[in-house]
């Protein structure tokens, strides 16, 4: 249903038309290239290789000690012998080269960058100990990454800390079918596990733009969320057990592969969503659902974000357990994607759009209640165009509209990210605020993001990098969130560029806490130094 | 279904029945009480006043610390001028009559005994604190106590610590009816919670026998499992914040209300199954699913454990997302329900019996996938026997035949309990090995539990407890369970009855990091002391 259709809407819907005669429709989202392992995210990147080839040399970013005029802990500094005893114990694995060092010393949005001289890449958990036991009796500090995907600046050095890499650590353990447990090292990238898993009947809990490059051991570490939260629950939840290195080399095994079990403090949640700063994950364990019989995916226009949240309820209650994600972007998202990265866009003309997934057992069951959903919702006006897809591909063009956003905004500048947790019915008043307040200032303010789970990502972009801007924007973003008690860091985490907001979103106390917490397992505080806590007073 | 339908199983499933016929067969299990909010439980009693009237008095129960031979820590001891204190601070809310406190010394099972003289009853988070900093400054031990339903001695005192109760803090502080999420204080009883919820068409995503008395706070305090885990997932997925005051009086506020809130470490993931030993729960903020429009239950019979396992495999694929409980039990245990809750089976005959729970919404589909399944799994011989439910009562009525298991057991004497995670492909395994092992031993052996998360309820019962018989059980059991990788606790706990086996479950370096936070977090050990962890070397 193209916007040519709009007008005969009202008696398609009356003849109560079959899903199969909906895709019949002509979807009219082509993407440029295949999307399914394609670069561009909801959260962070697909194929690095592809995004580094297509936008500026690293070298371009300011280095961030310089930018943000920070002073270096008194971290010792790497000398020949400590290179002899990593060439000792990684033969072939110890990286020097600057040339092949410049991408991982950036992250994936460009807006930070180290300077280490040394990236080493263990193949197993014995090797991550040995690493770590040294450099904690050396006192090297230490950065742990993975795909190095990260949004917040969590995933590479800010001076020179040697990068610790989990890029040979992606070996699939065990994968057993009659519980749906997969066990597997931390370097797995996230979409090759789930390519295992399909072929098994599964799938991970867990789906996100980053899919083809990030590391399940990153996206524990940071306790991502992404598109299949609302369907399956947080990490928290799925996430049975992990393999963990401490700061000081010894290893912790809590890679328990049972659903339930109540012995003692569960202490692998203190490492999920820690961000690397109290340990390394070396290998999870996952409980992970079967894969759904039948998807649908329905993309829809409103035309006012009162609709968006009514068609949320109404979804919910009709879609019931079938629902798996309920997206929403504003029209300027859907501009910049398609001028960047020249998608089409099959539903026009709306100033919002959602993006609604099924996934369930019964395809007929599916269908019939999605139509029925549909046809509600467009007879009441809450829905004024859309279009429907049932298979694979047709709905990877589809997702790639939502998924691909996060790539289309790097194209159009340096871009200032947030990704806040509000109460649903305020959420995009944030970025109408925000535009008012800005005004000329920035060059585009887009709202999107997992309105089913009350995330929104605010983004805003300017020609480059400026602490004007900046000052325009933080603190008030933060100052807002807290005012509506939300989350000033949804699923991103603090890493470098949010951490000193953490009081926005947490009391003293627990900040006291979690530092305890820090200095209790990592009294040196060598593993990624400079990230998510403030330092103590 | 009744047995005696056997005969015509084959005809009446080759005319594919709906599901409206189906309950038409008369459901021959009559409780001989309402059993919604009545005692008996899976995992704990219903009402505790039903209960101890018709049990043996508490005086009857041994002293913990006499049957174990145990020495008291050297906790101070009350004087008068604390009780001045504790009854100016709670005016009318201090308990001292030795009658009264009777059974809050017990435990629920009537298998520890402590010997408390005082029960302080706060109202408010900032009584808890004013309590628990009085307490940590005059070294007093402190007992958290919430509906006492616990079943491994981790909710009674073992000496003479002060019994904190949540009885009196039961307020509902918030519910979001867009958001579904709940905030309440500790003290509310899961029952309660869910008749609220139920009338603004949510429920809690928590069930258990125990619902009756149980108190939310404590079921967070032991990461309860119970029914709907194979369908909403743990608490450590849904309760999204908690506040806790610390042993040394200070409050911790992580009672955020957001789905996804990733700004620092989750304190609140080291509260929930600490079982009150590094922080008393005061206030619980958790998601709530929507209350499922229509929901089903099969009580069925199958002839092996092997069928048990496949049932659950096709339902697993047949009833997808509108599973949403899998419990089996075997004939032992259905025999003891009849005898001495004179509860009638209407499925009479099988060695094992499985009992299939459904929730979704739109009872068409899920009576259109039920039906499927039930011919699949009656036609290839899987199942041979069984009856449907629809309507509340009949569905309570056979629910009450499995949530009752525990209460009979304790009227067939005493109970040695086991909670244990295993594959579930050798989860009865035990049950037999246990049998043969004891011969005449025992009175009975049973096993029942939650198959869908590989949760057995191994339960073996005596005239009264002996040494001679636990020592033939213990290590057995637990060496067993760690010999197949299992948990020697699912869900109940370590408490004080199971806390030197934490070894058969967790490797040392685990235990000693445990030990290190609750040194951290209470340095004087005050909080539930003697219970969950061996004390440290």
């Amino acid at each position: 249903m193209g916007a040519s259709c709009a007008g005969c809407r009202r008696l398609l819907w009356s003849r109560r038309p079959r899903l199969g005669w909906l895709t019949s429709f002509p979807v009219r989202a082509v993407g440029q290239r295949s999307t399914a392992a394609g670069p561009g995210a909801g959260c962070g990147p697909g194929s690095r290789r592809a995004l580094h080839a297509a936008r500026p040399g690293c070298q371009q970013v300011a280095l961030t000690s310089e930018r943000y005029g920070l002073q270096r802990l008194p971290f010792a500094h790497l000398t020949r012998s400590d290179m002899a005893f990593f060439e000792r114990l990684l033969p072939g694995r110890v990286i020097t080269d600057p040339e092949e060092l410049k991408q991982f010393n950036v992250d994936w949005l460009k807006s930070v960058r180290g300077c280490s001289k040394l990236m080493l890449k263990p193949q197993t958990t014995a090797e991550v100990s040995q690493v770590l036991r040294y450099c904690y009796e050396r006192n090297l500090a230490v950065n742990p990454q993975g795909g190095n995907t990260g949004l917040v600046g969590g995933s590479v050095p800010v001076f020179d800390e040697i990068i610790l890499s989990t890029a040979l650590m992606n070996r699939i353990i065990s994968f057993d079918k009659v519980s749906g447990i997969l066990v597997c090292q931390a370097g797995c990238i996230l979409e090759k596990l789930n390519e295992y898993l399909e072929q098994q009947g599964f799938i991970v809990p867990l789906d996100l733009g980053a899919k083809g490059s990030c590391h399940i051991g990153g996206n524990v570490a940071t306790n991502a969320g992404g598109l299949r939260l609302l369907r399956y629950g947080s990490l928290r939840g799925t996430v049975l057990g992990l393999e963990v290195v401490l700061p000081d080399g010894s290893a912790l095994d809590c890679l328990a592969s049972l659903r339930k079990d109540n012995t003692g403090y569960d202490l692998k949640q203190l490492f999920i969503g820690s961000e690397g700063t109290l340990g390394v994950i070396t290998a999870v364990s996952i409980l992970c659902p079967q894969k759904p019989k039948a998807v649908n995916l329905a993309f829809l226009g409103c035309q006012s974000f009162a609709n968006v949240l009514e068609t949320f309820t109404t979804c919910r209650a009709m879609l019931g357990e079938i629902l798996s994600a309920y997206e929403f972007m504003d029209e300027k998202c859907m501009e910049l994607v398609e001028r960047y990265l020249k998608l089409s866009n099959p539903v026009t003309g709306s100033p919002f759009y959602v993006l609604i997934e099924t996934s369930g057992s019964n395809s007929t069951h599916d269908e019939e209640k999605l139509n029925n959903f549909l046809e509600k919702t467009m007879t009441s006006g809450l829905v004024t165009d859309g279009t429907v897809a049932t298979d694979d591909k047709k709905i990877k063009t589809l997702w790639s509209l939502r998924e691909r956003i996060t790539e289309a905004l790097t194209h159009d500048g340096y871009v200032y990210k947030y990704d806040l947790s509000l109460p649903v019915a305020q959420l995009y008043e944030l970025v109408t605020d925000m535009r008012a307040r800005l005004g000329q200032g920035a060059k585009n303010v887009v709202g999107y993001g997992h309105l089913g789970d009350g995330n929104l990502h605010l983004n805003i972009t300017a020609e480059s990098y400026s602490h004007s801007l900046l000052d325009a924007i933080e603190p008030f973003v933060y100052e807002w969130t807290a005012r509506h008690s939300g989350s000033i860091s949804a699923e991103h985490g603090l890493g470098f560029k949010k951490k000193h907001f953490i009081h926005y979103s947490k009391p003293s106390q627990a900040i006291l806490l979690m530092q305890r917490f820090k200095a209790m397992l990592d009294p040196k505080g060598i593993l990624n130094p400079y990230k998510m806590l403030p330092s103590r007073p």
